[in-house]
């Protein structure tokens, strides 16, 4: 089989100094170490990023998330609250395109690496802070995590089901889709600073990045105005019918479709018909308008039940979406990790790390001249120290050695 | 007041010529024209993208969608079945930096301008396609809709209350988290193809998108050994405790306050307990570690959850948050779009529309120093036909209204 990812160069030669930790920041550097940059991660020598141990005081029996998020990176020990460690990475930044950090309200200014600071240092710089709420916002200085983003953002509030109590979205959007808002901007910032010589000060609260994700809601509201409530089971507008989540055979926690069919498109609604089996209700006059079929829903979704019921759920994808309507099977994580379609298009891939084996992982989505870029090993805790204080600032592999002997790296 | 917004010129010179519709496209376009590049929508002289008129054949009374995914572009028309509103596109193409669709699949190809045609045309493009499923994929030829890739990309089946049906996450991950991954690979193809002249194919599906936001999910699967299971009122991974919703007072459908307490730092314990005035639980034996509040939960929510009910989402929020522990209210649309720290800070702005009139909205979440980039009005279809062939091709006032009149424009 041909090689099914790819090196991308993108951006060869670009300097990353890494203070990001978890995964907000992480999958921000990650996504530009998957194009090319040198992104090198500062860890403090004794545990590194916390990402990494996910359960204090205990063995690291978990490195996967850290794996997701800080693979093609390199990693370097520091200890910041050393005067010669400080120094050191201020060098470091010298010679930096960019430094992105996402640590604790004031912690980057206390340890006297804010902008002001580092920006005196090298004015070329992007320097990028990802913090939970906005510099202004009544809760700046309050903690976040991905949930905490997710419930001040509003997604909770548009998710589960309708009537019943909220319940957050699966996913860490208010990680990784914070990360990704962040990624976008200094990809922007560096081709003026490739231009002017100009760096800038680049900021997202994850609370504010969330709204981002939530414009359809927004324009939802600005049409029937009023707070959008949720409705899970369904589609957004509530405007589309019939659309919506139908339980398959044999009846599993995630054995169902989503069937949806457009008002756009009048066409949809006939060849589900006929893929049913029931021509007799495309002129029905309960279902023979889009409105209608809105309108009528409760008389119409236990016919396509009855349906679904007798199919699976990949069966009625298959039939459902060969046809030409939008239809989608609902997928475990299980069944994805196991579908060969993701191996043979480069989209999972296996890391191959020195010390935990291969790791089957979601790569950068994108393919660029048919293949996404190519994972590699997340780095073990320091494992570049020496190459990267070589390479950057020219120090020898005895100075290297001193320097960790004093509790410097 | 001091303007909140800026003008931004990261991008200053990019042209991106944009074939996109309804959200997957247009938000990764979008994102561009925030940050300076001149994104030129190319629409079809009778209705434009569809994502301007949701309901066909009736009243467009409900353009908000398309001002959310449309800021800051222009519109011109052209007839792409005339074989010269063909050559003015491909002259157009010769022309741009970028060009991106999200048409059904096998469209742009019977269009004549797919991949070879338009690198025939001029090398140094960056052409990007957004499709439902991968190339290669068995679903490859499939519609899809936001709806039908989180279904197949597996962020329905992590979200609901435990036990009971998935639902879909109430945003559209499908579409503008999709976007966000193309444009962040566009901005790095857009910096080798400065160096290099050198332009390149970009394509990405949303499913496979999907997988990208969900690997933490993964990560807990690799833990684990089987698939990720919804449980969305508790914090992902199941070893925080406390950690989740707890209801407040009045008891309305979003009065809840996420709460969580990190296994890594101890003291969010001893502090949610002083909060709660209730000093004694917390070296209670059956809570004094972080696996026995997980283990023994069904005891300790109920403390939480009396404690809560006697205060407002907000209330509690600014306690529990103030005291140093990661807490956030659930805010609905409502809430969010009436909260004056987003106008602020710049990071909900008013749209102001000719036609249309102010529409406040989420900008760009990101500040470049201190700003997040100003919003302007989404064009009216067909507004810039005039400027755009006259700046790109130089085409005449008098041309343009003759090929109007011809039916080509």
């Amino acid at each position: 089989m041909a090689e099914s990812s790819t090196d991308l160069d993108f951006l060869a030669g670009v300097r990353v100094v890494d203070f990001t930790q978890f995964e907000a920041g992480p999958s921000c550097t990650e996504a530009l170490a998957w194009l090319g940059a040198e992104v090198v991660k500062i860890e403090n020598p004794r545990t590194g990023d916390p990402g990494r141990r996910l359960r204090p005081g205990q063995p690291d029996d978990d490195p996967y998330y850290f794996h997701m998020f800080n693979a093609n990176k390199k990693s370097i020990t520091v200890n910041l609250k050393s005067p010669l460690g400080l120094e050191i990475v201020k060098d470091l930044l010298r010679k930096a395109d960019i430094c992105v950090e996402n640590m604790a309200p004031g912690t980057i200014e206390r340890l006297g690496l804010g902008y002001d600071e580092v920006k005196a240092l090298n004015p070329r710089i992007i320097f990028c802070q990802i913090k939970g709420f906005g510099t202004g916002s009544p809760y700046e200085k309050n903690l976040a995590f991905d949930m905490i983003a997710q419930a001040t953002g509003g997604t909770i509030s548009v998710t589960g089901e309708r009537g019943r109590q909220p319940v957050k979205p699966g996913i860490s959007l208010g990680d990784t889709g914070t990360g990704m808002t962040m990624a976008i901007t200094i990809l922007g910032a560096l081709r003026k600073r490739d231009k002017t010589g100009e760096g800038c000060r680049l900021q997202v609260a994850m609370q504010d990045a969330m709204l981002h994700y939530m414009r359809t809601n927004f324009s939802t509201q600005a049409k029937f105005g009023k707070a959008v409530e949720r409705d899970g089971t369904r589609s957004g507008g509530g405007t589309n019918g019939p659309s919506g989540l139908y339980p398959c055979a044999p009846g599993g926690l995630n054995d169902y479709v989503w069937i949806m069919t457009s008002r756009g498109n009048p066409e949809h609604w006939s060849r589900l018909c006929k893929v049913m089996g029931r021509e007799d209700l495309i002129d029905d006059p309960r279902f023979n308008t889009p409105t209608l079929r809105v309108k009528n829903d409760a008389e119409l979704d236990p016919i396509i039940r009855e349906w679904t019921q007798t199919r699976t759920k990949h069966e009625a994808m298959a039939l459902v979406g060969g046809a030409g309507i939008p239809a989608g099977a609902v997928l475990d994580t299980m069944e994805l990790q196991n579908d060969p379609s993701f191996v043979e298009r480069g989209i999972m891939q296996t890391m191959e790390h020195p010390t935990h084996g291969g790791f089957k992982m979601p790569a950068w989505p994108v393919r660029v001249n048919g293949k996404p870029p190519k994972v590699k090993a997340s780095p073990i805790l320091g494992q570049h120290t020496g190459d990267v204080l070589h390479g950057w600032l020219g120090l020898s592999a005895a100075e290297v050695e001193s320097l960790k002997g004093e509790g410097v790296l």
